[in-house]
């Protein structure tokens, strides 16, 4: 007789709640922040579970926390699967939690199943990715791929503690996690992940395919004009910062997203100096959020933004300034990847959609260095970094099912006849 | 033999300087403001200057004061010539010190000319113009003609001084005017007064026939969408409030004003919220200051605000609320008033053109009770409400002529012959 490994929805349920536990706030969010004390209550609660069930736990010098089943072929990379446990200050239940237990439950699923697999597939909670406390975010997946962090030995946080003292102290809360260097090879990495946006649940889809992780630039606008009477000065002697503004936002609002649906633009903080009901502006000053998943197109926008910036600052006898002051870009998954949780999806009939991720996460750094992918499930009104955050329980478990599937399917899963 | 009454421009020069010293601030200007130790001197210094000539001093319950030069048919109203001896915090030396000195330098023309008016000239200095210790502005000349005043009893500086005290202090430190009723009959007003824009030292245009003030409203647009995160939204969900509000102002910068020379349109403040710049805002807030000198242009711009604003909110799902914080009504001037100072310009063969007073003046009160007018004169680059207030010697001697040769008309003036 052969188990099929499977998903056990109560157990992973459960667990939600008792991570949900950790860092409760009134509001029925978590906060859960990089290298807190609940942060090391959550590792430990993790790492507890994982030994309990014979599986090894290892961390890093970043304080990434792996637990390990291993493979038959000892000398294969192991299929890395997982998420982060920290939260934002007022974060919700399911952003980075959903993806870690769904993971440490495929595991279970496996070993419940007495599966046997080639590869070795390790359960990761990486550390610091929302970035609140400690910016800046997604360090734990950004040091594991080769980012130089020499730099963050002196980063303090919001609170005003130092990041490497907090790490050190977080490292040393579990000893029971065996140290070993930060990086190493890997097969894949799979993260599941709530949309957080409204995409999936307006169309009734349950799972999401994420093809891409957008890139992203931030931009800030500053237009220079003359401040001047409301009243006494006339159409002609008018040098209105915020008339050049507002023609350069309605320009580029009105073309760059309308025509091109992976594109996304928004403005999302303005201000006017003085700042004077009865005033011509002296400066406007504004940001711009960029992203699209392909360079050359994020490139396109940013060149379109500084050519309409500057011209409609010219037709009004003012000057732009346009500083970058963030990029990251994005990243394309693996196609055997992506057909692999599509295939996931198909075998357990459910109704999914290939989509782009609109935010970062550490599936972001993790394609740089190995073939990579993400399954997004939907969330109550698009809503994240927000206590109220919702993920339907069905959904939470139908995103469980298909990274376990598509984690035996890489594995290879060879299943071992019950004795 | 007959003598011409004629400006000193030394005279008036020198006055102006001994004015500016009455509160000068080290950058040049000088911070008179209303009923303060600094204004009560320069009511002092006015009135004993006046006293010295032989004029009448009267103050009323506001503390405007008042300057009498008899003329021979003492049943007829006098004609009032003046502006205001208060300024801004960081205020100029020019507005409102020009228009009650040339006033007074007209009066004291008629005086060395022995000439005789049949009407009674008065020069006056209103209280608290600019409004910035009290609010409102333009006190004195709202309660001089008629204006309810009783809600003015609880006004508290922003010094904390109550203006009741302030006011009554004011009167008694010059026991010397004689004390009358607020308001009085009157058979005319002018006021000379720098432009505070930039059209006439650009056109090197020396004389502004004001023909008429703008009304002004100030209105609030707050316009609620859905805050949403920058990236995952795509644009099928987005309830962005900053693409609502910048189509609304492009709508209306691109209409109003380039289809109407008389027309203002200044968008001065405006705030996103939560001004994250990776966020869709939950709510943008703009105000908008629209003048024009017509009331119905004025209705129609509004009714065209609270329209364009409504329709773009809807078109991008949000909800749009327009609030009117300040409505204060334009005047035009007396087309009898007008044709004089123009006159008076091409006697004095000036560069003269009519044009519209974009920022309010004492003169838009009393032309609701008198003909009424006011004569502008270039101030450097349209600077006021500002240290560096500047006005050219020869413009405000140019200015006093005009006023004097103005009001010699309209009080009918009687040459005498010398004795």
């Amino acid at each position: 007789m052969t188990l099929v490994p499977k998903i056990d929805g109560e157990r992973l349920l459960g667990r939600l709640d008792a991570f949900a536990r950790i860092g409760s706030t009134p509001a029925g969010g978590v906060n859960r922040q990089a290298f807190s004390v609940e942060d090391r209550a959550a590792r430990r609660l993790l790492a507890e579970l994982a030994l309990g069930r014979g599986f090894q736990v290892f961390q890093d010098g970043m304080a990434n926390l792996f637990i390990r089943r291993w493979g038959l072929d000892a000398a294969q990379p192991p299929l890395l699967i997982g998420s982060h446990l920290d939260s934002q200050p007022t974060g919700g239940r399911f952003d980075g939690a959903l993806g870690t237990l769904s993971a440490f439950e495929a595991l279970e699923a496996l070993e419940d199943a007495r599966a046997q697999t080639l590869m070795s597939i390790e359960v990761v909670a990486w550390s610091n990715e929302e970035g609140s406390r400690f910016a800046p975010g997604v360090m734990g997946s950004m040091a594991f791929t080769g980012a130089d962090i020499s730099a963050w030995n002196s980063i303090i946080g919001s609170d005003g503690a130092p990041l490497s003292e907090e790490i050190e102290a977080t490292i040393a809360a579990l000893p029971e996690a065996k140290l070993r260097p930060i990086g190493m090879p890997i097969s894949g990495y799979i993260e599941l992940h709530i949309e957080q946006g409204p995409s999936l649940e307006k169309e009734r889809t349950s799972i999401g395919v994420v093809t891409a992780v957008q890139g992203t630039r931030w931009l800030e606008v500053s237009i220079q004009g003359s401040a001047g009477h409301a009243g006494t000065t006339g159409l002609a002697y008018r040098r209105d910062p915020m008339v050049a503004a507002v023609a350069a936002m309605h320009s580029l609002q009105a073309t760059i997203m309308p025509h091109d649906t992976s594109a996304r633009l928004t403005v999302g903080r303005i201000a006017a100096k003085p700042g004077s009901i009865n005033a011509i502006p002296q400066t406007v000053t504004f940001t711009v959020d960029l992203r699209h998943p392909r360079p050359e197109r994020l490139d396109a926008m940013e060149a379109e933004l500084r050519r309409v910036c500057a011209a409609e600052a010219k037709a009004q006898n003012c000057m732009a300034t346009i500083s970058l002051s963030f990029d990251m870009p994005g990243a394309a998954f693996s196609p055997e990847m992506i057909e692999t949780i599509e295939e996931a999806a198909r075998r357990l009939d459910l109704r999914h959609k290939q989509m782009i991720s609109g935010a970062f996460h550490d599936a972001l750094f993790l394609a740089r260095v190995a073939p990579a992918a993400m399954i997004f499930v939907p969330c109550r009104d698009g809503l994240s970094h927000n206590e109220s955050e919702f993920v339907e329980p069905a959904d939470a478990i139908c995103g469980a099912r298909v990274l376990l599937e598509a984690t035996v399917m890489l594995a290879r899963s060879r299943l071992k006849t019950n004795l």
